[in-house]
């Protein structure tokens, strides 16, 4: 992964377009990466996004920082005034970094063309790259640019958008479709069949009865879904993953869930069958959402709380957890609660024999 | 997914051997699709299991309906009383749902017999699919017609009973078994070492020994496993997982654990080293069982509960759960939880000097 | 999977460089395999570590028993005072289990040499194994002996050392490191990007940029890596797992992390970003452990755990978990968890009540 260099101006010029930035100081330095204030060294440029980072402006080895007009008096000078440290004044300094990251790192591109290890069974463009051992089932549909890598499998019907990126060894079952600059890591599982059965037992025999799962999944454009993280293609209808959504790493996604743009989810999340859940949600690791549940948008869900039910009123955090103890006060602690009811009905009593006591004296 | 199109006569008769059956109406419609009563189309059956949802009758566009006898006088009729929806009238009609489901939208197979960018080290019958880039090592025995589909990988001695469907990716561990009409979804892996290391430590130096892992996993007939769930091959013993079990994705299943028969494990689910769980059981999502429990049959696990102790008496449902609270009620309500054993001796003390105070005025 | 067979004395003979034994009774008998005090045939050793498993020494069908000096009075007597069972005595009896274990169960190792149908981008010692189907790509370098399994993926320019055995399906991005004698199991998937993005919103357009994932993995010596984990590259620095780490299965591990040396973590744990754990830890399974914390060294946390903050203080076990109820009495119970603030409270007015009633008194 090596980086190009830019001067700050040529920056600051290359990313006018997608976020205005202006910068202070020396604007020919030659920058050739990105690094916290902390560890950065000379050719680096960091940012400052929370003010009480700002300690650390002084002492930086970093070439030059990017941070919000509002800071630029944070920013070191010499004895004689002159600035000590370049930079970029900008409105969101933790988004130009992410771009400026993107300007320095360019994406690794895989050539175009198909391995002669690959399997296509279908027509794609010229400009898609077929890695090794990769297998395309017939019927598939790709966009312009699509990099398909080594030994991922696109069942039949498969469609995928442009300039998506499939890394090794993903699956994707046949006729569910992907978005363009779709970002799918190693190990996602897209449209496997979601967990219907019915009960068919009687006294000691019977068998549960598997239900076909004829739904598809459908994602949008610019999602990115993480490693060894599964989705389940609908029972009836389609799973649906809304336009910019992020999916981190090991999180099940059951048959007809419909998820909101630009949600977030964080690491082995679960989410249960048809739960839809809102646009810009954001959803904590390990957490839990049960079926047939909405989450309005924008709702917040800390990490590794179990929803149990709807959440009618976006705009909110909500927390399902046990705190943390030292075990041998948990023991003690926990031991209360198998009770916790009967505790409270000993206030209830107590709070009775009081008012009778003061009662009596008057 | 296209379904081929069947009457109602007909859908009575093909499967009057699996569950009975009786026609309502015009029992010459023809049917291509389920789906539900509110989504459904023309053409297409729908079933009424909750009575709860008997209003949907009147308004649904579907040509048929699967419900109970005894709701058939919820159908709804013409001023003049002819009947407005054909019906199946059966005993248990989310069952015979998924029978009808099933035979309209029959499995895809896979055409027998190899690709030839597979590597095949063992002698397979012809009536199997052996799909592209899949490795089968020595020794393995395949049943009739069973489809191994795209860069499975079977290791050495493997053996899987007849019809089963083994989705692209997954990995079966030398030595491990299969039984008859298995699905194994991407991503799931059957057989990796179990977790298990004795700790030879003395002061600053040492290590983790590992204990090889010398059983297998043994997985009945009828067992459908989800994408990315992994089995571990037991230390001495088995692991065992029984006929007709259904597990989810993204389940854990330790080293010689056994799965009684019928049992249903949701997703995101782990099981620790050693747990007995009985037949018949239903594990909701994200469930924890601790290593070496028993659990009875017929014992239903709420979703994301943690089980810290054996449950031998079977037929009831246990649940560990914080409720889920706005963030702000939590961090005041939680905070208590660490002084909860304080505040049951404080009631204590309450209830004592009340109990003297009446004394004294008596 | 089978074993060989070894006297006694031989065994004691080969291990005695690793762990001193000393054999009681005939030395000359043949073992061929472990097994479990209560389940073992002739020809068997079994081990007692924990005493209140002594009262099995009697009845076990175990040729031999590895066991504590301090124990071995319990070994059975003929009624004449023979030795009924022969014996090796040993400071640590689990840790000789398990070095027996691996001498009799040796690992199967592939032959060296290249699977014709393998795609191979580097130059690689002959002495390694690479599978059916592997891809490796350019500049990568592998140590002797390594094995890379069929089908598994090894991106441009990795590294891996000595002696390791790299199972199928398993993954690794391009510039990870793993060291020697590492085993990655099915699944695993090495360096795909950590979950980063800057939030660009306003009002309703806006959308989350991706950060570029320009750190490493770097992965230690003697590391074992179980089925469907993920480790993600690091952010800017490099995520680092020490040497001698044992991760379970279905583990994610996010990007920045730094794990300890010999730290052992559970199935289904999932640590959030740039947290750091320290050396000699014990994580139970389905723990979590939230964003840039420390836990010191030798820290156990229970299984189940949300971490929420920082554990400063090695040493101690930690638990947070709501204990397991029967659903209805967890019903009532956690019921009172929403008002437990105002429950303290109404006990602390009590108090205040009762206070007053006493003065009043007097």
């Amino acid at each position: 992964m090596c980086a190009s260099s830019l001067t700050l101006a040529r920056i600051v010029e290359r990313l006018k377009t997608v976020c205005a930035g202006e910068t202070r100081g020396n604007a020919d330095l030659p920058i050739h990466q990105v690094a916290s204030l902390q560890s950065a060294r000379p050719g680096e440029i960091a940012f400052l996004s929370n003010p009480k980072y700002r300690k650390y402006l002084r002492d930086t080895r970093a070439s030059a920082v990017i941070l919000h007009p509002g800071m630029a008096s944070a920013l070191p000078l010499s004895p004689s005034g002159e600035p000590l440290l370049a930079a970029i004044l900008t409105a969101n300094p933790y988004v130009y970094y992410a771009r400026v990251a993107a300007l320095l790192n360019p994406a690794v591109r895989q050539a175009a063309g198909a391995h002669p290890s690959a399997v296509v069974e279908s027509t794609v463009p010229s400009s898609c790259h077929i890695g090794p051992g990769v297998w395309i089932g017939a019927d598939v549909s790709l966009g312009e640019n699509v990099e398909i890598r080594a030994h991922a499998c696109i069942g039949a019907g498969v469609v995928i958008g442009a300039d998506s990126v499939i890394h090794p060894g993903v699956s994707i079952y046949p006729g569910c479709r992907v978005g363009a600059r779709a970002i799918l890591h190693s190990g996602a599982v897209i449209g496997a069949d979601g967990f219907g059965f019915a009960p068919d037992f009687d006294g000691e025999g019977g068998e549960w009865v598997k239900i076909p799962q004829i739904g598809r999944v459908v994602i949008g454009d610019d999602v990115e879904i993480g490693a060894n993280t599964s989705i389940d293609r609908g029972a009836l209808e389609d799973t649906v993953i809304g336009d910019g959504v992020k999916l981190d790493n090991q999180i099940q996604i059951a048959h007809n869930c419909v998820i909101g743009e630009h949600t977030v989810i964080a690491g082995c999340v679960g989410i249960a069958g048809s739960a839809r859940i809102g646009h810009h949600c954001a959803i904590g690791g390990a957490a839990m959402i049960l079926g047939h549940l909405e989450i309005a948008p924008h709702t917040e869900i800390s990490p590794g709380s179990m929803v149990m039910k709807s959440i009618p009123q976006g705009g909110e955090k909500y927390t399902a957890l046990y705190p943390l103890e030292r075990h041998a006060d948990w023991l003690r602690n926990a031991a209360q609660l198998r009770s916790l009811e009967t505790l409270a009905q000993r206030v209830k009593t107590l709070e009775q024999q009081i008012r009778q006591m003061e009662a009596g004296k008057s």
